[in-house]
């Protein structure tokens, strides 16, 4: 139980503000446990979480947001993360509850590669609003040169 | 997207100040998404999430804490989780993301019966502290008794 000699990590990305992170873990008898201290690896105060149970070959997000503040964690299976700046695009693979990706305000996300049974946990800053959402990429680039 | 017309509720149970939460979930043809926030479901400050992958057959739990809350989610799979008061014991089925089990202080928790695959989601009030872990079932039972 002495979690404070467990490893954790935060890692940069070539991503504006994009960071992956690894959560300490332990593993008995009795399975996985993963551990997410929020104001150790989640930069920022998380207000609303949502479970994604998704469809074998769906895609999600395909949006940005103008402010809030994400953070994935494939619990179950796996999938494939796509974070965009507007200049730099990279593809992370999000296979353990022991690896979160943190997205920032203004990232174009889009999740798929959903393995059968995926459940991703996203952690957000905020609850719905429908204006913060960015939908046409077009837009998003527009906003996304302007923060250079 | 609007959210704000679906259901989520807060069920009382039998056991002091255990609850249920049903949360508003929106179904796709991308798969299914189910909502929690936070100052709305969940009655503390979130300061750490814990996911469980269990070894089917394992019981988990079976302690319980002086100070902690905890908000327990089954989001893959299912199981079967135990609150009991020192007076009152009920058993519930986790077997949506859903649903929600809010097990306040002094609330002896077991969780078992999980299916192959099962996840369990616990959120918690505080970061991990040994002393705040009540092990033994009599000593809880005593201190329980002065509760009330």
């Amino acid at each position: 139980m002495a979690l404070e000699v467990l490893e954790f990590s935060t890692i940069l990305t070539a991503v504006r503000g994009v960071t992956l992170h690894r959560l300490p873990e332990v593993c008995d008898s009795r399975g996985l446990l993963s551990i997410c201290e929020l104001n150790r690896s989640v930069p920022f105060e998380v207000r609303r979480y949502f479970v994604v149970s998704a469809a074998v070959g769906a895609t999600r997000g395909t949006h940005a947001h103008r402010n809030l503040h994400q953070f994935l964690s494939c619990i179950h299976g796996q999938c494939n993360a796509i974070a965009d700046d507007g200049e730099t695009r990279r593809e992370f693979v999000l296979n353990s509850p022991s690896v979160g990706l943190y997205l920032p305000p203004m990232t174009w996300g889009t999740q798929y590669r959903f393995s059968p049974g995926a459940v991703l946990l996203a952690l957000a800053s905020d609850e719905f609003d429908e204006a913060d959402y960015i939908c046409e990429y077009s837009e998003f680039l527009e906003l996304a040169k302007r923060l250079r």
